[in-house]
């Protein structure tokens, strides 16, 4: 196991700690839990939009914390889900008395756990609600889940469900629009190698060394189908058409696009994906409206890509644009 | 070779045409040349601010291509110079009148192909001068170099040089600003594991499962010394006893830090290196004006991380806190 770590069960606690010594200005530790909290949190009026799950997404979800986007994050251990009280602490530590949304991936543990949270949090007189991601089309149950997995898409609801609490709308207004936003995300992802949980301290899966596997999840879940490695134009194809036959997207919708690394795949390489997904989208007469190209939700060292694209209407527009200053999602 | 790619002969251009598509707001391809050019340069009496080199380093260096930092990058073959009429045709482009400063990384073919451009550019009327980046402080002359090679820290020359011509100061003063932040900017890498370079398919030096290398080169050049692999706040402290002894810094010093990804390094392992590396400074009594923790100028694929201390003053740290919107670099 080759990794910049000292003790593996120590990884997360760590990184925490490396977070706030970066980033004071955005974000503090909640003490005694696995969450970080934004440094301005409550924001007087202001709807608190909390997120979290497994660790070894970085910088999903914590990095997205900031002004326009989120106000916490639980931080589980590896791939695992914080437990009930860290998402309760959380909601409490950024509810203003306006209430709280929690964008949760669909996944078994995280479901669970935070709506115990939710539950606890109506006992204690805090309103929480929850918006549920399950963006990934590749498959319908998976190893963590039922129905489809929640992945990179989930950027984009705390994007503009972020967008709308800082403009002070309702607890029920920024559901509603982090509603609409799961309703028109669609996700797919494939992976070229596997990576290792450090606790485990093996890779989770494997891979002859000329294949790879489509429909992958963030953590290594089976996908659809294991080929040889294709050209990168083929693999793209393969996963805008299950992407975009989804909703469906037709012809004259603008959309926005995310081509997310897992962790080990160079930026030039999702430039070149990037590229087709640009090529394909307008072959079908789908406009693309912005596009946003990196490592948003990864897979610690997995190699390997998602494509996201999320139909747009003019409020989703607006709310995509608005300013946002999180430590890893800036826009001027 | 597992990448996401094509052909292998057509991963630069098929990059340049993924990151238009993806940003035209930001950047426009120079016609007939592998250069990407600030989609508002030349911008009236600012001095324009070109850099380059091998591709491969993405986001270096085209991803500074913004507001406040680049306004044009000249992209080479994979580790690979660009040659000099891309990097003169990069200079007349942005050229407004002010004059044009190139920061240039110090290998030996980014050197010469360089310094052919400044001489062809002053027959051809245009003023350009060069700053030489030589940052990494792990060997005296390497692979591809005489002298130190530059490294991650000439993303800070990119920022303050970027904020100075921004401002509308002359090309002396920004030229002197940019020789300012490369004489109090020191950095070191090491690696865990080696890249492919597309064209050649195999992998540029082997590490044993069990090893890493200390000091290597962001093309693999030769480190330090090669050894098992160490915990983490190990390996962090043997960069940094590098770094800060070399000016070296000293208690009161006021310094900006960078912990610059490889490429396949998760950004929880860049966390937690940070952890460490904050540690040592308040040991040290250095004080972090600002940390920078993510992948600025990688090596395709590697593992492994480069640490970058920059020691402030007044005008450096107003510099640095200027605003820029750069693709990978944005300052709300």
């Amino acid at each position: 196991m080759k990794k910049l770590i000292n003790a593996p069960e120590n990884v997360v606690q760590e990184m925490l700690a490396g977070m706030v010594m970066a980033h004071p200005e955005y974000v503090r530790k909640l003490e005694g839990y696995q969450c970080l909290v934004n440094a301005q949190a409550p924001v007087a009026g202001k709807v608190g939009l909390v997120s979290g799950g497994g660790s070894g997404h970085e910088p999903a979800h914590a990095g997205f914390i900031g002004r326009g986007m989120l106000d916490a994050a639980c931080v589980g251990n590896v791939f695992s889900s914080p437990t009930p009280d860290h998402f309760l602490e959380a909601a409490k530590a950024v509810d203003s008395g306006a209430g709280v949304l929690m964008v949760i991936k669909n996944y078994s543990g995280d479901l669970m756990n935070s709506q115990m949270a939710e539950e606890m949090a109506e006992f204690e007189g805090v309103k929480v609600t929850r918006v549920i991601v399950d963006d990934d089309v590749a498959v319908k149950n998976s190893t963590y889940t039922t129905g489809r997995r929640g992945i990179a898409g989930t950027v984009f609801v705390h994007k503009i469900a972020g967008a709308k609490a800082a403009q002070g709308a309702s607890l029920d207004e920024v559901k509603a629009v982090a509603e609409k936003t799961v309703a028109n995300v669609r996700s797919m992802g494939m992976a070229l190698s596997p990576c290792i949980v450090p606790i485990a301290g093996k890779a989770n899966f494997s891979l002859a060394e000329d294949e790879m596997e489509i429909g992958m999840g963030i953590h290594g879940e089976p996908g659809i189908t294991r080929s040889k490695i294709a050209p990168a134009d083929e693999i793209v194809s393969a996963l805008m058409e299950k992407i975009l036959d989804d909703i469906p997207f037709v012809a004259g919708d603008e959309v926005a696009v995310m081509v997310n690394g897992l962790g080990a795949t160079p930026l030039m390489e999702l430039y070149i994906v990037n590229r087709k997904v640009a090529e394909i989208c307008a072959a079908r007469g789908i406009s693309i409206y912005r596009t946003f190209v990196g490592e948003y939700m990864t897979a610690l060292e997995m190699a390997g890509a998602s494509i996201s694209v999320l139909r747009l209407d003019p409020e989703l527009k607006a709310l995509l644009d608005a300013p946002a200053d999180a430590i890893a999602f800036k826009q001027c």
